[in-house]
């Protein structure tokens, strides 16, 4: 079994099929997600940017102080909704409280957007899943979040007498296509509220905001981090670092999964930027190369078209000095000022070879780096997006 | 015959089919275009921002005063070449001034980055050019800029006592591609190079800047504008605007062919945002709607997804109110603060009906508006893009 959320100490979770998703194809994945903290736990919340922001999120973003849990649906983001969606947002929250006798709940959702929830059918499998609290283990939670996910996506982090865990759904292309990044993750470390917003802060910069996830977040997009304390070690200034590593580890974990399970992907490519002038200048670059449909569809086609790549970089608009710049597919130099010399049966063989592409591009100003992960750009993700929604 | 910049009084072209491109086809659509003014005319330019400019693009931007003309090639974008690049972008050049004996020429490339040019080709082509002077006529010039292009696009309009008339290449979509778009047009007025410069970049600002050509410009983009002064008719702050505003619509439908022939593209999408509170915020939501890639997917499989729409235009950050929000697309209505009440058939039926979708988001916060033209993405924008070179 992969372990998840629900096997962090302090942490239960229950599941149901609700039947929210209007699909022809009859599915027995489950929809609703109940995650429950034995006691009420300190949390920090990372939501999307986006100027229309989905009910649960709005509601969600006003909790304050300590939480019980997490209420979480697929097959319908609740997003665009209007009045009613807010109220049936307030409501999922309020009656996961009342059901479970406990405190607030955050809530989540994700799927389609501008339909109403189907609250009867939510408010029973809210019921169903509050009654079978601590059956959901392993990646039984992460298939109730799953939309076009292809696979459940789970991590878990053993740290110093703590651990951390978590789950998370994704799909589409995450940044350009605005598809829901949603991700709930738990740890026994009893942390101070300020140390969690840090840690959680710095751990999505490096993982969920360096898949091309931040900047066009979807209307749904959280991150939610929950603390049992359950394991009775403290975090405090002195092990810090230790616990925001772990966090990191556990996010770039399913980072990665999301990226392996972009729509239609067959590839993931890590997009190393190195020796910039700025951390700031490295992510630009290596952002923009991440989100270059040329680049994409490249990747899918195995050819090492490092034009693409030098003129993505320029792109970026952050001063790259093409004098300067070398650019390498996995061991080959393609380019250092000029095409170099090498053999293009080679790259494409490495290309064809692997499903992990890295892409490294040194621009010769500086000393910082970035990293990117992206996914190629296939015929199925078209034909995903393209296809009539009913 | 269409009418393009060869029929603007005081302007002779010249083509020849050099076979520069490596291709295994045999093509005997030109590749070597020649421009010449019979006297030396002002000129204004509009040069890609990108960080990485081809060569020929770093040789036209150090031209000063008056000029001859222009010579361009297709097939080879003399991009990422290095000093021999450059150093071949001043002879095409040079070698085209001491053929026609005439004073300076502006020079341009298109095709694919990373090789050098094949000069003995390019001399010959140029000399051929220079001796056909004044054969090249209608659609000829355009043709001899294509790439992947699948119609030449010329235009041509006249006004109170002088023309306009010019012709573009663009291929990929353009902006997110980072495909080279070029286009030179010619006047017959006589404009003083001071108004040229102010015309072309405010008609440069709503005609290829608002078809998601800025921002990711190619290492290759420019725009020519030559006044030959031949019609006699001098432009001066009176009628500067009638000037303008003829180069414009020039612009305009140049712009618009190369959007008709993103590669791929079955549809052409015009997304209006109007009552912004300002014009910077109306472009920016425009231009978000106009690069996503999950909206155009939904234009190719005729789905009204509005969801995807209205997430878009959040998704720009320009401070968009979901509550005050109105997306039709056609003229039906699709969301008002909410869902509004419309039949998914009728909608679906428009959009698969019509070659030419508009997209309309009224902001309802202000009275400023932006128009922004893109195209669908299809499975042959991958196929055309993910086929390996060689």
């Amino acid at each position: 079994m992969k372990k998840g959320i629900a096997e962090v100490p302090g942490i239960l979770c229950g599941t149901a099929f609700a039947g929210i998703k209007r699909t022809e194809k009859p599915t027995n994945r489950p929809d609703i997600l109940v995650v429950v903290t034995e006691k009420s736990s300190e949390f920090a919340a990372v939501f999307t940017r986006n100027d229309v922001k989905a009910a649960p999120v709005r509601v969600s973003m006003e909790v304050r102080g300590k939480v019980s849990g997490i209420v979480a649906n697929s097959g319908n983001a609740n997003a665009c909704t209007g009045k009613r969606g807010l109220s049936d947002a307030y409501e999922m929250s309020k009656l996961t409280s009342q059901l479970t006798g406990k405190g607030k709940f955050l809530v989540a959702s994700t799927g389609v957007i501008g339909e109403p929830l189907p609250m009867d059918k939510v408010r029973k499998g809210i019921a169903e899943a509050v009654s079978n609290l601590g059956e959901a283990r392993g990646e039984e939670p992460a298939r109730a979040i799953m939309t076009t996910d292809t696979f459940p996506k789970t991590s878990f982090k053993e740290g110093n007498g703590f651990v951390v865990g978590g789950i998370a759904k994704g799909a589409g292309m995450i940044d350009p296509s605005m598809a829901t990044m949603l991700s709930f993750v738990a740890t026994d470390a009893d942390v101070p509220k300020e140390l969690l917003e840090r840690a959680l802060s710095e751990a999505v910069d490096v993982s969920f905001n360096s898949i091309t996830v931040d900047g066009d977040m979807s209307t749904n997009d959280c991150v939610f981090l929950l603390s049992t304390g359950k394991s009775g070690v403290k975090v405090d200034e002195r092990n810090y670092g230790e616990f925001r590593d772990l966090l990191t580890k556990v996010l770039e974990d399913l980072a990665y999964q999301i990226v392996k399970d972009g729509e239609g992907a067959t590839k993931v490519a890590k997009i190393v930027v190195e020796k910039a002038r700025t951390k700031e200048q490295a992510k630009k670059v290596s952002r923009k190369i991440a989100l270059s449909p040329l680049v994409k569809t490249a990747l899918f086609g195995c050819d090492p078209n490092w034009g693409r790549i030098a003129a993505a970089a320029g792109a970026a608009l952050a001063g790259v000095d093409e004098e300067k710049l070398e650019i390498y597919i996995g061991n080959y130099l393609l380019f250092k000022g000029e095409r170099a010399s090498y053999r293009e049966e080679d790259v494409y063989r490495y290309m064809k070879e692997n499903k992990e592409i890295e892409i490294r591009v040194v621009l010769n100003q500086g000393n910082e780096s970035f990293k990117y992960l992206t996914c190629d750009f296939s015929y199925d993700y078209v034909r995903i997006n393209a296809e009539y929604r009913t």
